[in-house]
């Protein structure tokens, strides 16, 4: 049976085949982190389009049922663009997360936090309004948060100010309910509650994201019966780091990470 | 008359440029900015070397006559690996600093602020100690400079807090001599100043590298006679924004920035 293909710019997405493990226990996962490039969120349009074409090409080589784009910027970015290409079902971030904030706001005001590239696409937006034209929507690019999980910095004052910073708007929005549109961003959840409050409801998009998996492979009669399975993690730089802090994206360490020069 | 070549990851090498337009008004110079892969500093040796590899290719198509490493973390980690392999003479940004380092020491403690890859290579440290064996070399790596510098959030609290965290090695070392080991961090200079004292002396490369260019070109009966000069800007991603933000690193605009795939 054919493997659920998924990818990021980097270890991010991670997430996301955590919660597919979670809820199809017995697929086969081939996942690619482009570690080489990674980040996408500061680049062009242009250049995340051709990124992630490239990463789409190069799980099709593993002959993959369904592609799930785990980056945030490339969802938002890249999917509309490039969706329409390839046979192969394609699944994103955006729609999971929209749905799921619009079921949860009591107030129909949301906040968005993403890259530059995520907020300046206006992905979010759209598909929000999409479900509910009456939701007011909050969008805020927070360069900074990546790098600061990158560095494990996450609490202490230097990271809160930084928050306090970028969060800013989201209050004076008296948003209820806070898209976190990038991998990365859960890992902040407790900087972002000590400043927005314990009450706002904070949506990262994992379990829907797994969920409409899920339902696209019951659909086609894809789902697999066996149960084994297998996962392989392939990366365009540093496997050893990868290995490394995957375990604190997927909640357990990654076995079998190979290096592979996508391009 | 052939061209100066320059590369960097992104657009910190501007700031060589300008040096060398300074020191060497009548050069062509061909500059690339690997803006779609940047950054390089939390990139592994291996891959580091690829890039570097790669960059030095485009620029040879342009046939330069000289090649200038104007990204620290390519210097230190890639240029011992490939210098041997071509003819053009290949120039880095370790060895100037280093030597004005030592000639600007007065107790021989030495600072060194790079990204996490120049400092694992230990190009710096090699360097200082075989100009002088007795000199102190207490290295740092600051991730997160970077972001902060292309966000242009170079003051403030948040920002001084992040450097009173990285630079507190240096301050108990009681160095009297930074050598600020990236292209990015000249703009930090304030910052780095408040936390250390005005009279902390800031090495900065470019200068240095653009009189050991001039150096070998003279040597070699390589210096342009003519009395004007062509200056061509090429970037994997992103040209416009390359455009609008090189006026802070080159000290005016940047004409002419073409979009190319190095790769």
């Amino acid at each position: 049976m054919k493997a659920i293909g998924v990818f990021d710019s980097g270890l991010g997405g991670l997430t996301v085949v955590r919660e597919l493990i979670r809820q199809l226990p017995y697929e086969d996962i081939v996942y690619f982190g482009d570690t080489a490039r990674v980040p996408y969120g500061t680049k062009s349009r242009e250049t995340i389009i051709r990124f992630s074409t490239e990463d789409i090409l190069f799980l099709l080589k593993h002959d993959v049922k369904l592609i799930c784009v785990a980056c945030n910027t490339a969802s938002s970015v890249a999917l509309s663009a490039v969706k329409g290409h390839f046979k192969v079902p394609i699944v994103g971030v955006i729609a999971p997360g929209a749905k799921e904030a619009i079921s949860a706001t009591q107030n129909k005001r949301i906040g968005v936090l993403g890259t530059r590239s995520t907020v300046k696409s206006r992905a979010y937006d759209t598909q929000i309004k999409k479900l509910d034209p009456g939701a007011q929507v909050t969008a805020v690019a927070c360069p900074l948060f990546v790098p600061f999980v990158e560095e494990d910095w996450l609490s202490g004052k230097v990271i809160l100010e930084v928050a306090r910073a970028y969060l800013k708007p989201l209050k004076d929005a008296k948003v209820d309910t806070v898209i976190l549109g990038c991998t990365h961003y859960p890992l902040l959840k407790p900087v972002i509650k000590k400043v927005l409050g314990e009450r706002v409801v904070l949506i990262d998009s994992a379990r829907q994201v797994a969920g409409e998996v899920r339902k696209i492979l019951a659909k086609g009669g894809q789902l697999n019966k066996k149960r084994a399975s297998r996962r392989r993690f392939y990366v365009s730089d540093n496997p050893e780091g990868f290995s490394k802090l995957a375990r604190r994206f997927l909640g357990k360490s990654a076995q079998n990470v190979m290096k592979v020069n996508n391009v």
